[in-house]
């Protein structure tokens, strides 16, 4: 391919949108273009990086026994009636009708249309195991599309459904599965993901993994133990409290606080430390509206995750209406009035304290000396908290946990047996007997995968692609393309090249050095070759990577020879 | 692969709602199963072969120079509002509103996408010509989804679109496409598919050929010459007419025809030719519902496209009411008289006509005697009428056209300025004069393309895939499993093959012959290998090809190279 023909923009300033690098380095190197929010184009480095991407995954799959299948990215609705999430899932469902009103979804994940394509077909426990995967356009109406490719509504994914008879063949498979994921990252170049466990959400089942990169530019937190091998998604953390109790009670004793309406403004006109306050989050139900009122230590968060799962039910942030006999600011366990349906729920955080500061229910009054047995004793307590810096790791119970920031580049999940019942698949064991197979899931991002390793693989020039992935393995440029020289020793090179089936970009623009440089820099191919009269007159080219960790100058006999060598070398360091 | 983990059911039965024998045969086979009306998931021997197609389709795209992108499947209303077609298109253009209100539709085709995607690069003349292709999922929201694979409504297509600043450049351009398309049909197996000359419909353009597989299942009918080269597609044939004047003119004289409402009830109550007749065929435009009122020889059929081209807006039947004015059954061009806007016309078979019968726009009144130019001196004649069996040649004037069924496999537009000028997209020619580029757009369905090749490559029993696109290229059965020689030898081949990098599938079932076969042929794969311990008493082992054409006893020791030999010779008569 000659660059001259390219087509896409390569620029050098940095767009306004972008917050994070493989987002602007991928727009700036002509990767991709918005078409809407959360839609992007992609030209043909990013479409080339994409299939080579695509192309380890199917491997790797077809190596652990999968099949290869495609379901539609249009569905019917009644698919999702079946297993309850046509109900259940939020508005990042699209949901449409058809030209005959027919009650259609787009497909955000497949679980349906994996159950829908084996159910008559794996009637006998000889089919059994088995595992399908696509590789398939997805659609989810995030309400926040962001970071480029890291949160698109379109995006292409691997998704994979494996079917079992028991839980043990399942968590056999999901070892299987969990270690081809392993190959595939470190194959795509980052071999630096960790597993961490994680929340199951809408997928439902119950062991979880995400495949992280940790990165500050993440979008999700992970808490990690730092003397234990424990790692989990924040939103999936325990929380372990070691809570402390004052010797004394103190009287439940009513304070005005004009003017004072937090947590931490309370604590500090008392000059008492957050520790020793219980704060009131509110949350309504998206189902109805009904409040949610939770009680939780003043330095504590609530992890929503913890608390969407307790309730079964999905939750926004509170409006308190004048109705609801909530007194905003001033809220607290005591005397507490709500009216209408309603939950309290109390954080573990809380259980055996005393001495706390509190709301008090009525405008400009709090308490001081809550003590929860004396004052508060019907209250039953859970788990509902953020785990934070220096929290006691649930595994090993040290205080060693700590917050990093990780893209999730891919997941895998122990369905069980959640859509089978109600999708009604059973087979027939050995006896004649009716079950309910049991079921795994395994996706991975294609485009993501591609802005993850631009994120964990780049300079302030742009990408520094892996060999395995590159949309090219060679650039060849042509200084001085009108030195005929020059030019004809580039020409017949960039022929060999593609003669030899090496994947090879030719630049052989009338331009300045500097331009095709910062331009061989965003496309971020890990072998560049240079042509130049200079070069010429020792009868060498001039071979370099990306990185810049190798750098040769080869005599024009050896190039290709040199050129094969190092691919090997480069492939042979990233085991890909 | 072994075929007893194979998804997907295999059965005997035709399918009820089966009409053509790839749809049954691929049903039958465990290709594909039914999700909604005209959606199906794809199981693994349809993966493959579609997986095989696309890749035939990506080296002969990527050959004339083309660059793969990716346009999401989920388009914002406002680029089709661009181009005018989010009003033009009917409804099989899927329009649904996302979580936020705005206003979306899922692409059928991407000239919008591939416009947006350039026209802020392609601003210089330098940057021209290019080609940019997707293989990518469409939907088509069908009225009547059918034949399987043949009619859908999600479908993976390959679609290319070229940009040219010279209607000179388009056509070498298309020239190169045009031959890049024979060799893509030719290797896919099927190179007995014909170019016909189409109508662009809703593409807008000039120029466009259809690719046609012709078998009598196809739903689009051809007009071809057997005289000279002339081939179009019924839509798109011009219609030569040679009218017949008697030498003298009869009277307009009603005539009472009680009980007669067709113009062939009245041609055989007057004894007379249905040449000799005016019939009157009534549509409404889907705008307002106007009516359009045809005139045309009783003995011809109206070409819809034609009329939809000439009215430039959408028709359907009429339903003709009491207020209309028309009488049904009895309308003529002589006193015609419709309430409201309305549109008269009258096709070329008329022009110059005398002697005819028709309507008299009187309830069981019918004149004979019409002379057009006497009778009807204001008419305008078009054509418009469909070219019929035995017709004049619009080439070459012979009465030599013959009428044939095809199945569409793939297309090439020049589509001109229809979308740079409405995207206003436009580059700076060497004088820095502002031009719109001219397109073309190219498209290959790959699922139509799979099922027409098993419509032209089947028996009784199943497909008969060719090399190229066959789900494996080896289909080894071992006769009688359960003899410990003959699974092991069957084993050991098994092992050899894959190591070989063969694709074999391979069935060691306790099953019957009987059943193996069946199942063999269903799945169509091109070389079989027979092990049994009755071959294996001579120590050869039985090689056919599913049509049979070779078939040769191998000694153990040969299988491998004599399989690679096979495949040789098979993938060279395609040229594959």
């Amino acid at each position: 391919m000659k660059l001259d023909k390219l087509v896409g923009e390569r620029f050098k300033e940095k767009p306004t949108d972008c917050v994070i690098e493989s987002h602007t380095l991928m727009m700036r190197g002509g990767y991709m273009k918005d078409v809407a929010k959360g839609l992007y184009s992609q030209y043909t480095p990013l479409k080339r990086i994409c299939r080579k991407i695509e192309a380890i995954i199917r491997e790797e799959m077809d190596a652990i026994g999968g099949q290869e299948v495609l379901f539609p990215v249009v569905l019917p609705a009644s698919l999702w009636d079946e297993s309850g999430r046509y109900e259940s899932v939020g508005s990042e469902l699209l949901r449409f009708t058809d030209r005959n009103k027919a009650r259609m979804v787009l497909g955000m994940t497949h679980e349906e249309a994996a159950v829908q394509l084996v159910r008559d077909y794996a009637r006998s426990y000889n089919n059994y195991p088995f595992m399908i995967y696509q590789i398939q356009t997805k659609f989810r109406d995030e309400a926040r599309p962001r970071a480029g490719l890291i949160r698109v509504r379109e995006f292409t994914m691997k998704d994979a459904y494996s079917f079992h008879t028991t839980q043990e063949d399942l968590e056999r498979y999901y070892q299987v599965c969990y270690d081809a994921y392993n190959r595939i990252f470190a194959r795509a170049g980052i071999p630096e993901v960790i597993t961490v466990t994680s929340d199951s959400g809408m997928m439902g089942g119950s062991l979880s993994h995400e495949y992280m990169l940790l990165t500050p530019v993440g979008e999700d937190s992970i808490a990690i133990c730092n003397s234990c091998d424990y790692r989990s998604n924040l939103e999936a953390a325990a929380h372990i409290v070691e809570n402390q109790k004052d010797d004394h009670d103190e009287p439940l004793t009513k304070v005005l606080t004009p003017n004072i309406h937090t947590i931490e403004e309370i604590c500090d006109f008392l000059k008492s430390p957050l520790e020793k306050s219980c704060k009131a989050v509110i949350y309504q139900t998206n189902q109805d509206d009904s409040y949610v009122v939770i009680f939780i230590r003043g330095d504590l968060e609530v992890n929503e995750t913890k608390l969407t799962n307790y309730l079964g039910e999905e939750i926004h942030p509170a409006t308190i209406t004048e109705e609801c006999g909530l007194k905003s600011g001033y809220i607290g366990p005591v005397n507490l009035t709500v009216n209408g349906k309603h939950t309290v729920i109390y954080d573990a955080s809380l259980q055996g304290t005393n001495n706390l500061s509190c709301g008090a229910n009525e405008e400009e009054y709090h308490y001081t000396g809550l003590c929860m047995e004396r004052d508060v004793p019907e209250a039953e307590y859970i788990d509902i908290a953020k785990i934070t810096e220096g929290a006691i790791c649930p595994k090993c119970g040290k205080k060693t946990i700590t917050i990093s920031r990780g893209i999730e580049v891919g997941n895998i999940f122990q369905l069980g047996t959640k859509y089978t019942k109600t999708m009604n698949m059973q087979y027939l064991d050995a006896d004649g007997d009716s079950h309910y197979p049991i079921m795994g899931c395994y996706g991975i991002g294609v485009g993501r995968l591609a802005a993850s390793v631009c994120e964990a693989h780049h300079d302030e020039y742009g990408p520094v692609w892996p060999i395995s992935i590159a949309p090219w393995q060679v650039h060849l440029c042509c200084l001085r393309s009108d030195d005929a020289e020059a030019k004809a020793c580039a020409d017949k090179l960039y022929e060999e090249l593609q003669r030899q089936h090496i994947e090879v970009i030719y630049d052989d623009r009338k331009a300045r050095p500097g331009v095709m440089f910062s331009d061989a820099d965003l496309l971020g191919v890990p072998i560049r070759l240079i042509v130049s009269p200079r070069n010429l007159k020792e009868s060498v080219v001039e071979m370099v990577t990306r990185d810049k960790s190798m750098q040769e100058k080869v005599s024009l006999e050896n190039v290709i020879p040199a050129v094969k060598e190092w691919i090997e070398k480069l492939s042979a360091e990233q085991g890909a």
